[in-house]
């Protein structure tokens, strides 16, 4: 969809970002009638190509993330109709692998940590089954022997994000977005509201509403008022793909996620054979270099949990940045400046939260108000900021 | 130097291969006013630019060597003057650091392994020192508390590698020498006696003397009698290379060697900040792939000796094939076939042993034979297969 800018019609909405999130605030968008424009250029750190696919709020259901973890289970819940939509407006394969998640524990801390976290699951209503190692080792034969148990999610799934923005893009070019490769230097406001925005190659591109979905580079954005967009820390993330040999067969048959001493990491296996190795979870700014630790701290805890990996070829090493707001929750919706609407703050969940954002944000570009189940990350609510998890690890997600 | 194959003159030595033997091989020979040609492609897997550069011959003194740590130990003592007359010829710096290497133990074990070890390099005349862990720590500060001591090797040195090559480019093109990017298909006989060598592009080009300086690749080269080149094994060997955020100070002052917990691993300290980890050493035939549990393994050692590795960003990571003899001694000089020479098999001491080949190989091409320090490794010696030493790791090296 990629194209100049017509000057024929000026656009109903238009997206900045091409991630996950503002395509598929595009697709939902022009469905329901509106000309959309999306306006991105490729950034550095883009976390939706590089994030791993993971549709799991069972086995990263964490105390303190019950509201997420509620938005994550009506978005999973979603995915197969919005899959199936997906395939059909676009053409393309969305990638999505309805296999289920094992999340297993290294040593008896590692246990009784996962332990502790099904009764959370129970309370919140996510099926999970406790196996036994050797009934780990069952489902996935390649596990570790020192592997003591764990849990068996059958309705937490995968999706290939790299596909997912393929066929994002596909289906709102079907049904009528226009793409633009640039950056926005900046919003333009008419009085209090939205006009617009200003191209970096010059030029602005005139709408009645303007969503922002440019994940950690959401704040640099000019021209806006100030408290208008909450600061969003960059949570960096490494990871590798691997690729399995032509001929063999895959190392895992659904996503592995493991606690080894205390460390979180997961496998996730896609149909073509590559599997994603992830991933970090560091906070310090705007950094995105690979880093050896980065890599060391993946690879360790997957060669202890898989050992198998090894064998594996490296095809990719890769860093993304997750845009955390001050509350870890989603900014979704319209905000103080009339006509301008957030949505970011997706932090790890972005990939989980989609077919829910898609339709949120559809909903309020159409009526002008969040749906209720959206409404708990209304772009303009309080925040206070919740500090951050650190360097290394996602201890929080745990305990 | 690569140029068109000129008709007007054919050289007088064929030089196939560019790597560190191959072009040390042809500067060497054009000092001695020999009409040199260069054939070579970029191969995957070649070892020259990959290899780390460690002129280390004291701290690599393994029983069951002598003969390669003499050779090495003449080589190396011969790089300083070396080094001033490559950096004179080609107006390029070689890279050279004569700043010593550090060998550290890990654990207690590893020390004895070590101790056990300098009986050999007293035997062999090889200088080191006997530190302790706090002796080791005040040398290099980023050492990790673990280390429990070590030995200094004043003589032992590091060289860059890829300003090694594009130095003795520049050198050999100065000196006359004609560089050609092709492969060559087969060497051409007449009769019993070389008579040149038939490129992939097609066409001939003729000389007197063919030196095989290919590396793994040598073997593979057509048109020569049977057992005239003996089998080479590819040693493999995955590194990665590390880069100091600018303004920082390097993590280490000189390379250093370290043990742990059985397993080698290195850091080798650039001018310009990069630092090269490495290495596996893998015996699994021509394969050139980046695996999960070669980065890993070396990342891990890595991090034990110096944890402050984690912090430095991943610049690249590589594979390299060392060619090894079936004696994993190198092949030099003429072969059973008039007029042919071999330099090739250098194994994990290409880099150390290329002043010492280049003046064996210049001494061989002008006066049919090799001088007296060389000819233990005369390629036409008989040869008896040494078992390979597994995948992982060089206990040899060690024991």
């Amino acid at each position: 969809m990629c194209a100049a800018i017509s000057a024929s019609r000026s656009p109903d909405v238009v997206v900045v970002g091409a991630g996950l999130i503002g395509l598929v605030t595009a697709w939902r968008a022009a469905r329901r009638g509106l000309a959309v424009t999306v306006v991105a250029e490729t950034a550095e750190g883009a976390a939706s190509p590089v994030a791993a696919g993971m549709l799991t709020p069972a086995t990263e259901a964490a105390f303190g993330e019950e509201a997420l973890m509620r938005f994550g289970v009506l978005s999973r819940d979603r995915y197969p109709a919005f899959v199936a939509e997906l395939e059909d407006d676009s053409g393309l394969p969305a990638g999505y692998r309805p296999h289920g998640t094992l999340q297993v524990a290294f040593d008896a801390d590692d246990l009784a940590r996962l332990a502790h976290l099904s009764e959370l699951r129970a309370r919140l209503g996510l099926r999970t089954e406790r196996l036994t190692g050797r009934e780990c080792r069952r489902l996935e034969p390649m596990l570790a022997p020192a592997v003591r148990g764990g849990y068996l999610a059958p309705d937490d799934h995968s999706v290939d994000p790299r596909r997912l923005l393929s066929a994002l893009y596909a289906a709102a070019e079907r049904r009528g977005a226009v793409g633009v490769r640039d950056r926005v230097r900046e919003v333009v406001l008419d009085g209090d509201r939205v006009r617009g925005v200003r191209l970096a190659s010059g030029g602005e591109l005139a709408a009645g509403q303007v969503v922002l979905a440019a994940g950690v580079g959401t704040p640099a954005i000019g021209g806006l008022p100030p408290g208008v967009v909450p600061p969003l820390r960059p949570v960096k993330g490494q990871l590798l793909r691997l690729r399995t040999t032509p001929g063999e067969p895959p190392l895992v048959e659904r996503t592995v996620r493991g606690l080894v001493r205390g460390s979180p990491v997961y496998l996730v296996p896609r149909d073509d054979g590559e599997i994603v190795l992830g991933a970090t979870q560091e906070e310090q700014g705007h950094d995105t270099r690979l880093t050896a630790g980065g890599l060391w701290e993946v690879l360790r805890d997957a060669h202890e949990l898989v050992p198998g990996v090894s064998e594996l070829e490296v095809a990719e090493t890769c860093v993304g940045l997750r845009p955390g707001s001050p509350d870890n929750e989603p900014l979704l919706g319209p905000t103080a400046v009339p006509g301008l609407h957030l949505a970011a703050g997706h932090f790890r969940h972005g990939v989980l939260f989609t077919p829910a954002t898609g339709d949120a944000m559809a909903e309020a570009l159409t009526t002008g108000a969040l749906p209720g189940y959206a409404r708990r990350f209304a772009a303009t609510r309080a925040l206070e900021a919740v500090g951050g998890t650190g360097t290394g690890g996602d201890p929080d997600q745990w305990t």
